[in-house]
């Protein structure tokens, strides 16, 4: 009798609840946030917990002599960013960020992080009472110690509201195009994880829920690092067997490193798509692993290489790989990370790439058996 | 000074036993016998625990009008499984397997796993007592119940010998070229397993102990069913998103499946080199893959893409396959494993390959947040 009450008083809330939709934001419109805005916009019109109409920011530019937020709303494609799919009609393009984020309850932040401090002030003074936010933003900030800044903490230090994280092997071309992807939900607070899972789910995007936010975006991070190394294994030419050893490694180094600074960082979170599905993907076709083979073979300089290889884009690894360094250093923490220092080493400090093996021997240890110690 | 004695005890004891060395002799002279014969051949001249001469059983045949066990022996080159590759002086072929066993003390089984049964009723009476073993037989066996059998069980319950076994993202041809690689040891009896590490340990081969021989025996076996998964995805185009997502529920998978069946497996085994490294290789080049993606390509029979492109050897997969399939529908848990059965459905009951994803979908249940339940 008791549960029958509960179960109706649970029902009573949550219609009262739904009485209020959420109305969605996406803050950004480059190739991924255009890619997520095919699934927030058709789920929003398919769900009653969300307004139909996605207001989605763009930073304005000229696409020819037509604005592109305009050719957005009146083609209903990202031209620039993501040609070639078309977005939903309910996914309406707005340049103004205010307007985008004052009756919004529910912000999606997909930019290049590297934005995201001016963003934030900008935003700030606008966000409604009781919003809650999740970052789809790949990357980590740093503060003036060199010590790492997650782009959640400082989404709730800037606008003290819940931020969710998502992550995962996520090539966004490919979720575009409707292929099957798996992807990772970090969060603090239940409620918001479960409406930002019916927001992003569907058949194709499977959406997991892990109550480990830091750890979630630790992966995302820190897999671009070990993309560097797989990218200095293929330029030297060495096989499967090293280039999975290296991953591995990598992996066990990510896994120590959020544990160690992080406390409450679970080991199942290595085995979601944000931890080994999105390492394996990022090692095997990314653009670290390109430009870090590229750096090895033709021995050009970083900025180079961005500027030739990636019209534009930044590459995420050398600025964390540093980072997770002076961590390390400041920490005193070094000899503990002996595949992510090397991967450093020979970015930043002239090391040959062939030492990158030296990195993983580092695991091997001495042998402590007995048996070993006597030889011929 | 109570520590000091125990210690002047211990190294005693050490020093007796180290005046009887084990006799090491390899069981099998194929692709990966004789490429682990370079690092056991090198390790027992440089330990002192082990007697310099390594026996290694060759089936004997005619390469032209010599026996290969008289060209292994003259020039220390096994032409027709490890061509191009020097094996050491100390490696000696032996034709009979008797004289093999009859004077050694560690025993390293690496023969296809459908010959095992007569090699052991073969040796059975000639094991001298007090010898170990360890198992770098690759795949599984059954019994008359459709159940796996382990392949180190079977050696220990027909030899009554301790057996541990070495699995790991481990080609043989790039082991042999010195490239580096990792392998996972897993033991029952810590003792074998420190003089083992010893014998297969370089510092390009980094050896890692496990006490969980069961969990990298799983691995070693599993992966062979999910690489066809990977295979079909291969056929059908699909990018790396999707094909990361296969590998990482077929982890899951593999993990659910060893913990289901064996108590003590642990989670930590699948984060080894016999685990997640293993499986990344095995999907990305290993027969099994090739010849799923042959199979979808070309919908030939097994029979027949094992004789057009594996030059005699067999596809394992298909095999564990089978078995696997068996067991999950004899202790009704076909339900928990969607993936695994898929694999099945489409290698043996002509499921079209693009149900693969259903295989991977299943993994995504139903929402069970309450927002989903609402829908316009």
């Amino acid at each position: 009798m008791t549960e029958y009450v509960e179960e109706e008083r649970s029902n009573a809330l949550l219609k009262s609840e739904l009485r209020v939709k959420d109305r969605v934001a996406i803050i950004g419109s480059g190739n991924w946030a255009s890619a997520l805005s095919i699934i927030i916009g058709n789920n929003a019109k398919k769900y009653a917990c969300f307004e139909d109409t996605i207001k989605m920011w763009v930073y304005e530019e000229m696409i020819g002599d037509r604005k592109l937020s305009e050719i957005i709303n009146t083609e209903h494609e990202n031209v620039k960013y993501l040609s070639g799919f078309r977005l939903p009609e309910n996914v309406v393009a707005v340049p103004d960020i205010v307007d985008v984020v004052s009756d919004a309850t529910c912000l999606v932040f997909c930019i290049p992080h590297q934005f995201l401090p001016k963003v934030l002030s900008q935003i700030k003074h606008h966000v409604v009472p009781g919003t809650y936010a999740i970052s789809c933003i790949k990357g980590v900030d740093h503060d003036e110690n060199g010590k790492l800044r997650l782009i959640t903490g400082m989404i709730y230090d800037e606008l003290n509201i819940d931020c969710s994280i998502l992550c995962g092997a996520n090539v966004a071309n490919q979720i575009a195009a409707g292929e099957f992807a798996e992807a990772t939900l970090g969060y603090r607070v239940r409620d918001h994880a479960e409406k930002l899972q019916v927001l992003f789910n569907t058949p194709d995007f499977c959406v997991t829920l892990v109550n480990d936010p830091v750890g979630v975006e630790f992966c995302g991070s820190l897999k671009n690092v070990i993309a560097l190394g797989a990218g200095f294994v293929d330029a030297l030419g060495y096989g499967s067997n090293t280039k999975a050893a290296l991953i591995r490694i990598g992996l066990m180094e990510m896994k120590k490193f959020a544990k160690m600074f992080y406390k409450g960082v679970k080991d199942n979170t290595f085995f979601q798509s944000a931890g080994v599905a999105d390492l394996i993907t990022t090692c095997w076709g990314g653009r670290n692993v390109r430009c870090a083979e590229a750096f090895v073979r033709t021995k050009k300089p970083w900025k180079q290489l961005e500027e030739e290889m990636l019209n534009g884009q930044k590459l995420q690894g050398t600025t964390t790989c540093k980072e997770v360094y002076d961590m390390l250093i400041n920490s005193q923490m070094d000899a503990e990370f002996p595949l992510m220092v090397m991967i450093y080493n020979i970015a930043f400090r002239g090391f040959d790439a062939k030492c990158i093996l030296e990195g993983c021997r580092a695991h091997n240890g001495t042998l402590m058996s007995p048996y070993a110690m006597m030889k011929e």
